[in-house]
């Protein structure tokens, strides 16, 4: 028996209908802000994702030859694509622009809950805008996606890579050392960080006023810390910050310093959106202000964005128990007698035509198997064709909710519905 | 500069626009009819493509290695994934079982217009029934699909692959023989199918004999020739024919033995749709009755289905000028002082809340520029947030296609959308 790859996953008609009930929800927070969808290939040239995130990415992905000898790779994320396609295409596009995106990424990753090899990313990106406001509006439309998908528990932290750094820059951490911690803050993993600053040389004042400066909310304290060189970065923060809260509205977010995202990628303020519910694989929504065009060849231009993982958010609506609503068959039309089929099937279309999801009877059943049969395709009418109601132009319409029956005139079918 | 792999695109939000929107006809009337949406992964096992096709599948096909040295494939077509799914998972499902699916698939073949290396397909499986009045339903609907798109050009052609079988019998063709001349009817050169015929043996009263049959609609010349054996599979195709033509009420179609499709999958009725102002590529549906479940391990069961090129639909629908809506954006504010920046997002976000498209001046442009880049993002209506009108809590609303403006209380501002 053949079965799917590992790490792959085949959806039914059940798990489609909330998949793109999930989409419509994300996409029309998109749209309403004014963002404009696009699509790239599944596949794209290798190099394109070893320019950014370097030759290690290749361990981690699906890379191959084609029959030509390119190297290709199914793509891992859509920064990379949506990017190239810009420097490509879109440059002399009006800025800002604002473009969002489905598609299916893939990485060659142990497979657990919340992991897959083929998974789906939604995301955007906004090219040619920084201002407070800008970056304000995109970390607060992150937010009311996942709001309006219904999601309960979900967290909302947003911090600022370019002021981490210059804290980093101000205790003389160096590459290597700053590569060594990133994981640790990432995991709040203090103890071990303490301990590895202890041995890069600091001492434990310096240590303790970091790791708070990790913590604290305090934006004033971060500006007596790091000084004049980071005040203008700090006070655009605050801006965004104070945007968010007081002009967006939105009251349920933490300011910390300890996001840390691709260091070399991401530029300023950074965001990430957790579902706590999902344990380990919390993290939903992650981007922030990054600088990739002209690594692509294209002309610099602030670009900013983020992506959901599209099956998190699923899980976590499921763990939350959201109810989704469920497939429906809105009438179901049988023919009593093999001389009401051509009649049977005449309704059927009549009903298709009102744009009303309709079945009929297709494997000349006896009546209860037929009736059970729409049952199991949850009818909500069926519509039952006799010989005798046909006489006087009427059909038998039984209610599979109620269980109730009554005799209708043809012609007044669609009132019913 | 990095480009896209040859033979994939970037989609513009213009095409997206398009694409979108064919979709959302095409699934319309899947749905209408009763189907329910299914996914699949986009890679599978490879060995599941040339079970179905054999090895020389492989040459046409994006196959690689995974690092767990699996052999896969990229998709080129989405029947096999469906029926693989359907025997793996569905097999308890009540009958009949209709199932649709959009998916993109691949194939390593030269580029040209109409063709690519990723393509988009639509398409469905019916599995669990064959009788005439569901083979008539599955033809009717993917006619109705295409019509619905839009599309006005379309010719329907419905053939029986089993009624050939005994015709080629008949005539005591041996396997390589119709192996040779089948390409030869698919493109209807029956000069170059007379020679070979002759070739092989047949006296020319039975080469025009046969020839006529291809071409005859006279479903009883064909079965004068083919003889009882095939009595019973021309009687069940004159009663699909019947049903297409007066109870689904299906015009436009013209029936031909000359449709052949994959002779050893297909195993009755057939049928093909052909958009001509295509030209050479105007294959834009096909399907029929085929076998497929045994092959694949599970416990045989009728099927039949289609599928239908989605990218050439669209092109077929360009070609014919078919007018498209188009991207706007409802309402574009736009703050006239710096201090009236946060009324400004305020208003935008109440809007948003509303459904309503919104965008807002991000760039801290002048009037006239941010006026220029409303126009260019199809603004419909600009709403100017000025100082003096704010006193009197009210905006200037002015209407893009117009080009009036007038002044409206801020709070009956949803009332001009």
């Amino acid at each position: 028996v053949f079965q799917n790859p590992r790490g792959t996953r085949d959806f039914t008609s059940e798990e489609m209908k909330k998949r793109n009930s999930l989409e419509e929800s994300i996409k029309k927070v998109f749209q309403n802000y004014g963002y404009k969808e696009i699509e790239t290939p599944t596949f794209e040239n290798l190099d394109l994702f070893t320019a950014k995130s370097g030759e290690g990415i290749i361990s981690e992905i699906y890379s191959f030859k084609d029959k030509g000898d390119r190297e290709l790779a199914l793509r891992p994320e859509l920064t990379a694509p949506v990017m190239r396609f810009y420097v490509e295409k879109l440059q002399m596009e009006p800025k800002p622009l604002k473009l969002f995106y489905f598609g299916n990424c893939y990485r060659y990753d142990r497979p657990q809950k919340g992991r897959y090899r083929e998974f789906k990313q939604a995301g955007c990106e906004l090219i040619g805008t920084s201002t407070p406001e800008a970056i304000a509006e995109l970390i607060s439309m992150a937010y009311k996606i996942i709001e309006n998908t219904g999601l309960k528990d979900m967290k909302l932290k947003i911090g600022n890579l370019k002021i981490l750094s210059s804290i980093f820059e101000k205790i003389n951490l160096k590459k290597d050392q700053i590569e060594y911690i990133i994981p640790l803050i990432d995991k709040e993993l203090f103890d071990d960080l303490y301990n590895a600053l202890q041995e890069f040389g600091l001492d434990n004042k310096a240590i303790t006023t970091f790791i708070n400066l990790l913590e604290t909310e305090d934006l004033n304290q971060i500006k007596k810390f790091a000084g004049s060189e980071s005040e203008e970065e700090i006070n655009r923060f605050e801006k965004i910050i104070d945007l968010v809260k007081k002009t967006f509205k939105i009251k349920n977010f933490k300011v910390t310093l300890g996001i840390v995202r691709g260091l070399d990628y991401y530029t300023g303020t950074v965001f990430e959106i957790e579902a706590p519910s999902l344990g380990a694989e919390k993290q939903i929504c992650g981007g922030g202000e990054y600088q990739l065009v002209s690594l692509f060849g294209g002309r610099e231009t602030d670009t900013s964005g983020f992506a959901i993982g599209f099956d998190r958010v699923l899980l976590a609506l499921e763990t939350e128990g959201y109810s989704f609503s469920e497939n429906y068959t809105e009438a179901f039309v049988i023919p009593v007698t093999e001389d009401m089929k051509n009649k049977a099937i005449e309704i059927t279309e009549k009903l298709r035509k009102s744009n009303i999801v309709t079945d009929q009877e297709l494997n000349d059943r006896s009546m209860s198997k037929s009736l059970k049969y729409a049952n199991s395709i949850n009818a909500k009418k069926v519509i039952i064709v006799g010989p005798d109601e046909m006489k006087e132009k009427k059909v038998t319409v039984k209610d599979m909710i109620t269980g109730k029956q009554k005799q209708i005139e043809i012609g007044k079918i669609l009132e019913i519905f």
